[in-house]
């Protein structure tokens, strides 16, 4: 299994303090040990950092946590390998252009016996989680050849999702940069920080940030996550099945199946 | 124009001491400072590191230069916009799975009015060398729907790059990860070094290594760019047309149009 993390804002922000706290799991506080990476987009364009090292010591890792890079879209994963070997390629998130976007995904959870037919998009490495990103983005491209809003792509990705739980455990983050696509299997988090900010303390390292000072007043920051990273706040926890559609920070769409 | 940096080697080499030399053209002993980008293969995995600010201001581009990552493919670019705004999106190298492994893509030149027809793979930017690769992966895909020797696709890779050539300047460096194609339709050089090795001396930084404290005798490591970058080599002049196809450090086969 692995962990996820996902950020939705209005405004570009920091994830250091969210990553700071998945990180530990990645060999430290957690059984993640099998590689790291995280997608920042910037406008349509997309920061990709990755390591076959565990996060927790990873040289990579240390840097990005030293370099604020900000964004409005995130999507991060620390992994502990059940299908595929521990190397770079089978590193999340994997990332296809579609349509004249980058699609960014990550996954946990693990699929049996699932083995789809070839198609235009392929895995360069032998997960389950990547022949499943190539086997949704197939779909998407089999039934909108051309670009359509997000919205019109939901059955197809809600759909998708739902038929992978026949294989197994299916928990997803999936983005083009904008919208960002949540699908909960088992477990999935979310807490969505707003004014008046306050002060937050990670479960997983001995840190407290005070968004208040981080922040204005508008900002809207939607951290989802695996498990909840922070110890003093409420995170909502999603039901099997559940699925939101999330933009700026907000749900734009949710529904359950 | 942009300056463009390839390397193909026998074994996982650090890519460092060129790159340096490169990053100083980015802002201070050359004009790109729109952006640069390095892509490092490991296995069929891919590292990319990103920056639209210029390489010798860049935060990403001296975290890397302390963190020596070994490849034996590398492709980096620096860039000086032409067509296009600065923006990440809009930054070298470019990446898309064809096939099921990563290809790879830096261009140095100009491409004036040449609007390609849509295809399967699109740009996400809006630069010509962005939509001169997909122009080119679409005409592999066109005329190898699975995956085929890369002797095979010589003649549309020569073909596709000699047509280009009829909108202006376009000197390039394609990969896979384990091929690197190159075509000069302006201006490429490249030096090869094995044993015995001995000290290089960069043009554009106060840098020397002596690659014999770096190399085992076996070592065959090739560097490629759009001009020398040491002082004190003697580098291989390529010639309008002329492209070769590298494995290993070694051309395996290479021609001229």
């Amino acid at each position: 299994m692995c962990e996820l993390l996902g950020m939705s804002a209005n405004v570009p922000t920091d994830i250091t303090f969210s990553l700071t706290g998945l990180m530990q799991r990645g060999g430290r506080t957690g059984p993640h040990r099998d590689g790291w990476g995280v997608a920042l987009y910037e406008g349509r364009g997309l920061h990709m950092f990755k390591d076959s090292m565990p996060g927790a010591d990873s040289e990579v890792a240390r840097m990005i946590q030293g370099y604020p890079l900000k964004s409005r879209t995130v999507i991060a994963h620390i992994r502990h390998a059940n299908v595929g070997s521990v190397n770079l390629a089978n590193t999340h998130p994997f990332v296809r252009e579609l349509g004249g976007r980058y699609w960014c995904f990550v996954h946990n959870g693990q699929l049996n016996e699932f083995a789809p037919d070839p198609g235009l998009f392929q895995p360069v490495g032998d997960t389950d989680s990547e022949a499943a990103f190539c086997y949704l983005l197939n779909e998407v491209r089999r039934r909108f050849p051309d670009p359509v809003p997000v919205e019109m792509l939901l059955p197809v990705l809600v759909g998708t999702c739902d038929h992978f739980r026949r294989f197994g455990v299916f928990n997803c983050l999936l983005s083009d940069g904008d919208w960002l696509f949540t699908f909960c299997s088992t477990k999935l988090a979310h807490i969505t920080r707003r004014a008046p900010f306050g002060p937050a303390h990670l479960k997983d390292a001995d840190l407290t940030v005070d968004f208040k000072a981080e922040t204005t007043p508008d900002d809207v920051v939607t951290v989802i996550a695996t498990e909840p990273l922070t110890a003093n706040e409420t995170w909502a926890l999603h039901q099997p099945g559940e699925w939101k559609l999330w933009w700026d920070g907000e749900i734009v769409t949710q529904g359950r199946v």
